[in-house]
């Protein structure tokens, strides 16, 4: 079995309007805001703020085809996943889906934070949209 | 200003049956078992799983008066609060209520793992149910 995850990377927390969401994070919870990030290929608009060793990420779509938008029109505004750190998902991906569990990304895609992501169903998962990531490679890391 | 939060203490995940949520997170994510705990007062069982700095806490209902029981009816299994640990609790709820945020608890209540903690409410939150914790002191380290 591969090590199990180490840390919660991040929170996803899905907001309409991101100036507002990151306004309260600074000044009602005194959290920092450590930058704005756009994911073009997922239509989200990200805010992280630092918190020990992990974050809180607040989501913004971009358009109607993001799937904030969606969750948001269905949902409301609030948690959208918790995200936990691998040392390889490759391989992870792999023995959870041996085990059952029912992929949204079959192999690691490009998500913010020089990171490498994948979901799992939340219909596999107790209702959790769970995401897996590892930080990606930097040139000349490969071993 | 009170430091803000300074890790994300656990994140707490509504399920109808601890047994098999806690083998789901044993065996597929690889997690170990950290321990179980009743809360009385909130009529809860709680499973939670050590991950870097923070936990996982699986909370299942022990009777239909538990919040966890209308919380699973309303909106299924999945993510119910994320809690932050802080340094001051007390005086950091007094803080948020100055600005404007409405408190499900006005004053810190014992909960698990020895914290005291208290909930702000999602509604001014941004959807999300919010917990702020800190460590009891134990005796002997009043100052």
């Amino acid at each position: 079995m591969n090590p199990p995850p180490h840390k919660i990377s991040h929170i996803g927390i899905a907001v309409w309007n991101l100036e507002q969401a990151c306004a309260w994070y600074r000044e009602v919870l005194g959290l920092s805001l450590e930058g704005v990030e756009e994911v073009e290929s997922e239509q989200v608009r990200v805010a992280f703020f630092r918190i020990g060793e992990s974050r809180i990420e607040l989501l913004e779509p971009l358009s109607e085809q993001s799937v904030i938008h969606k969750y948001l029109i269905h949902y409301g505004e609030g948690i959208h996943h918790v995200a936990l750190e691998v040392s390889d998902l490759k391989a992870r991906l792999r023995e959870v889906a041996e085990r059952g569990v029912r992929l949204i990304h079959q192999e690691p895609k490009p998500g913010a934070h020089q990171m490498n992501i994948a979901f799992l169903h939340p219909k596999s998962t107790g209702g959790v949209l769970l995401e897996l990531c590892e930080p990606q490679e930097k040139p000349g890391e490969e071993s």
